[in-house]
């Protein structure tokens, strides 16, 4: 009888956390009411909807039917949450995968999804959207967000290289410098200091999410980064940035150590081996990322340059 | 190919938070380094000994051989660790369930064991230890810890109440309401502000580790909080206590909201209404902790008072 009270109604703090994340959520919601006219009288599918933020969000823009789908059982809440909103009549929530569901109708004027996890790709949620794109997107439909990219910068932290690298010198006494290496391949999400990333981004991904295919997904991309003071670069971090540029009132938003931070913060890859960079040098080199055939949400990702592949997994 | 490098090497950074938790790791430090005669020339077992520094810190106390399990793949590092700290003749790593692993002795003189989980019992790995002490402990044998018991004290902290609960009441001018019972449900794990518990607290759970059978483990027990100062109670908080008593110099340490922080920190069970009390006034009521039969790494708490009953899942 317990099952009755307690069911298995996932982590709801991390809708909280995803919620209160401003960046994120002001950022849907600025690209659907600075552009109305856009979602008035359209059928547009949320996917992945969780508490239903979005779906309310499009149908207080006019919109005609917001079809939101999510296989977690949030949808329960979200059902509720529409239905003291009075939604109801126009967001239609749908249990279930979005490969599985029965849609009431056969193609949608828009897709929005915030599908985006750590290093944008972990958890390849967008593997998803792009299928949905694909089957029922309109000619001519909308997506939010329509584009994305992935940029690296390099990042001189020693106390944060200390805190994970250097700890394993002394522990209690005990030597644990085997460990340096499986911390190290484990890429870290973290907010990192503006002041500590000391070149200009470079881009290493830029995916149109109009056209782009799951293969694109998986990629292999040289990068090139300058260095802007010299200092000891102790790893090398991802962001990614978001665009919501289909409508006329363009939406975008970074995820990067300069800007406020998110719920992803950034992704740190650390060189166990820190390197001594010179003002002006370059670093050039070839980040590959993959999924993990073991585990498709997470992500194998390899940097190389000056003849060394350091490889890290997102788990 | 790349399997070989990634494999399945978990999640490092736990290690590290476990390690870095001082009041934990030198709880165990104490307890064995300012009782080396109990130690020497014993043979040890370290269930679940993670990184092995349980197990060095017993081998440096001068015990005859150590014995750790672990079943996840951190027990490959801490095979490297032993090696590298020339304890590879004195500590012998098995990696397996406990219940399976042919441990190369019949009994054991010290059993050594960090097994605590959220509001104690989180995780369920006493269990495992019980086993091995019926299975494997001598007579007369030591536990490490071998005491421990569980507490509830009364929260009145408005802030948390307001951002776990009220927050609820309007997001981004959208009523979602019916989220506060779900939140409310998931029992939390934050570091409570000691300035903020009005009561003393109650023991709820007293477990001599060295007698106790695994059906102790689920319980029902009565509780009475006398509020120190008139206030609203926000959450009844629970903590836990642990001893290491069977030596003659005693250690024990608390994850009180009144002691040094640690990475257990305290459990939170939310009232979704807070309950107004005045300074001497009584809360009685019971607590019934159970495991999920769905899931047993996960508890069923249920505290009923003034005729309700709440049901927290910490999952």
């Amino acid at each position: 009888e317990d099952d009755v009270y307690f069911g298995s109604y996932g982590h709801f703090s991390i809708h909280q956390e995803m919620l209160k994340d401003k960046v994120r959520t002001l950022s849907y919601r600025d690209a659907m009411y600075n552009n109305k006219e856009c979602f008035k009288d359209k059928v547009v599918l949320d996917i992945g909807c969780g508490t239903g933020i979005l779906s309310m969000f499009a149908a207080t823009c006019g919109a005609k039917l917001v079809i939101g789908v999510d296989q977690s059982d949030i949808i329960y809440q979200a059902m509720d949450i529409v239905r003291e909103n009075g939604f109801d009549d126009r967001v239609k929530l749908l249990k279930g995968r979005m490969e599985d569901v029965d849609l009431p109708v056969e193609k949608v004027d828009v897709i929005v999804s915030e599908w985006m996890g750590y290093f944008l790709l972990f958890e390849s949620m967008l593997d998803t959207v792009l299928w949905a794109r694909d089957h029922y997107l309109k000619e001519d439909g909308l997506l939010l967000p329509n584009a994305c990219d992935v940029q690296l910068s390099l990042l001189a932290d020693s106390d944060l290289h200390a805190a994970q690298c250097g700890y394993w010198d002394n522990v209690y006494g005990f030597s644990m410098k085997c460990m340096r290496k499986c911390v190290v391949r484990e890429a870290s999400v973290a907010i990192v200091k503006a002041a500590n990333i000391i070149s200009e981004p470079c881009i290493v991904k830029d995916l149109d999410l109009l056209t782009c295919k799951i293969k694109d997904l998986e990629f292999t991309s040289p990068f090139k980064l300058t260095c802007s003071r010299s200092g000891k670069i102790t790893a090398i971090v991802g962001h990614f940035d978001m665009g919501f540029t289909q409508c006329p009132s363009n939406v975008k938003f970074s995820t990067s150590a300069k800007d406020t931070p998110t719920h992803w913060k950034q992704s740190v890859f650390l060189l166990e081996n820190p390197l001594e960079m010179k003002e002006g040098e370059e670093l050039s080199g070839e980040i590959v990322c993959k999924k993990n055939r073991k585990d498709p949400r997470s992500l194998m990702i390899s940097l190389s340059f000056r003849n060394q592949i350091i490889n890290y997994l997102m788990q």
